[in-house]
């Protein structure tokens, strides 16, 4: 054996197995609502086991808020908050967390952190639905990850699933209950809570926001099926149709008469290709029998089924609605574009 | 603005986005079996859906296979074959799927694949829970990835949900039907069909091995049950006891009183972690009532009921065993790590 050359018996010799220092992956985290305060409570608590089952060490090194005055209810420096969103994009780090909802500043704050060659976390549903076609295909040009499974499902890890396991197999549909809110309304009624009662107790618990007409009208979960379908399908999501129909303004006549039917009502979503290509989507009021595997979901929970060619019906079924749910969703990605970064430079 | 130098408002204008030529990732399959030919159909069959979802086109360069004569019912050039394991590992490739099973040869290809900077893709239960953790390291040393969503669960994707969603958690409980076979006979025996019929059946659609006793006794459940432990919390599943009952060699008597008692006869397994940090992990026949959810895990399905801290109860269920369902989570790995092979070198 010479010191020069490759010997390739001592090549296959195992190698010694030390513990690395853990990386340290700087986080940037816009929007401290409930999800991102959710999120930095999360990250404070398990700290030690990110070390020592991930190797990483999450660094939270900027936060983009409204109000900096405003009470959090978790422990961050007010040193960290900014309310420039050029500031927040100046800052150098691994990875941009996106947890403000809707488009502005939020679309800003996704688009710039592409740019400047950051991966990118996002619970947003809306611009996801909107732009995600065209934010993944930037993210790629950069070389960049786009992560977005808190989008879809909470805790349900649908879109990891989706884009993963099913995403080289012919999905045949997708169906659903993708709104916790609705879901966690419904349930009430279903055990006899008078429904003003449910939405206020809903709003309480954080589940339904101070407006919650985008649920109620089915827009959220139109949203959610179509970033399925894109990920099922490769349609662009905002050129899907859905056809939406609307929870009653008053649903309690239409769940008392599933009762009476011996069945119970749902808010369901769903989604199917036809053989010609063609993919329709939902969202609709349904009466379902009480064995049917959705009439066991109950309260803010969130369940999906995704029926393939290959691995025929899978079904996904979690807490899809509060900010611990979405925060746990938006730490696993944060955690996989971690394991990544651990790999070289993602 | 001038040629050097950084101008701000140009590095956020928006890039354009162009899609990118396909990134080539050279497989090496080792075994060629129900799993490993699965894989090889999946691949083919859905070549231009990688190209166009994820940008990846997976090449095979070698197959190695202890029979090169023997009718494999999938299109390989015979020229990829090998039946020596140095001369497979000496190819030059991206990723190694191991699919052979148990430990010689299977441990000297992970081991070699590792060692050689390979990521390693397999779908070795019993490799994974004798010798994960030192695996894990082995690969982590060598930044490359160690992935075998298909060692628990088939097509359920419970491996990858523990490691991400659930990987900054305090993961209390896990249940599951974990064994394909045992749940195929059972479903078969509460439908009134005769266990030696059963099992036939099984063998004859590939769920159950010639000899099926690993499945029988528990062993292959207390091997899953171990894997799914280590993820959550960390402990040494080579070391992790299991309390194992076997199926009685006649399950017949107990499915009746099942039956006559209006339950459903279950083999379960399951992991506890007490307050003490010790976990407790056990596989066994349970009689459960008809309304539990694990009473619609039908046939070969696999399901998992994760209860965590922050998440709730997260429940998967789907297709468990067969070669599709576990050739599904080994394609969902690879595509795993060609998308990370995008973002430059993982």
């Amino acid at each position: 054996m010479t010191a020069i050359g490759v010997d390739r018996a001592a090549a296959r010799t195992p190698i010694t197995a030390r513990p690395r220092a853990p990386r340290v992956v700087r986080v940037a985290l816009a929007g401290c609502g409930t999800v991102g305060a959710s999120l930095v409570g999360l990250i404070q608590r398990q700290r030690g086991l990110f070390e020592t089952r991930h190797g990483v060490r999450f660094e939270l090194v900027s936060v983009l808020v409204r109000d900096p005055e405003k009470e959090r209810g978790v422990a961050v420096s007010r040193q960290l908050f900014t309310t420039s969103v050029d500031e927040f994009l100046s800052v150098d780090v691994d990875v941009v967390v996106e947890a403000i909802g809707g488009f502005d500043p939020a679309e800003r704050v996704v688009r710039g952190a592409i740019a400047a060659g950051r991966h990118v976390v996002t619970a947003n549903k809306a611009l996801i639905a909107t732009h995600g076609p065209e934010l993944q295909r930037l993210a790629d040009a950069q070389q960049g990850a786009l992560q977005f499974e808190a989008a879809v499902g909470g805790g349900v890890p649908v879109v990891r699933t989706l884009r993963s396991e099913l995403g080289g197999h012919g999905v045949r549909t997708i169906t659903g209950i993708l709104n916790g809110t609705t879901n966690f309304l419904l349930t009430a009624l279903a055990d006899g809570v008078r429904y003003a009662d449910a939405l206020v107790d809903a709003q309480a618990r954080g589940f339904a926001e101070a407006d919650p007409s985008r649920d109620l009208q089915g827009l959220d979960a139109a949203d959610k099926i179509r970033i399925l379908a894109w990920l099922a399908w490769g349609v662009d999501p905002a050129a899907q149709e859905v056809l939406v129909e609307p929870l009653p303004s008053d649903p309690e006549p239409l769940a008392r008469q599933a009762k009476r039917r011996g069945g119970v009502l749902k808010y369901l979503a769903g989604a199917v290709r036809s053989d010609d290509g063609r993919v329709r989507a939902w969202v609709r009021p349904v009466i379902i029998p009480t064995d049917h595997p959705f009439a066991s979901v109950r309260d803010e929970e969130n369940a999906v089924h995704i029926d393939s060619d290959s691995l025929g019906v899978l079904r996904l079924q979690g807490r899809g609605a509060g900010g611990n749910a979405t925060a746990s969703a938006v730490l696993g990605d944060l955690i996989e574009v971690a394991r990544g970064l651990r790999y070289g430079e993602i």
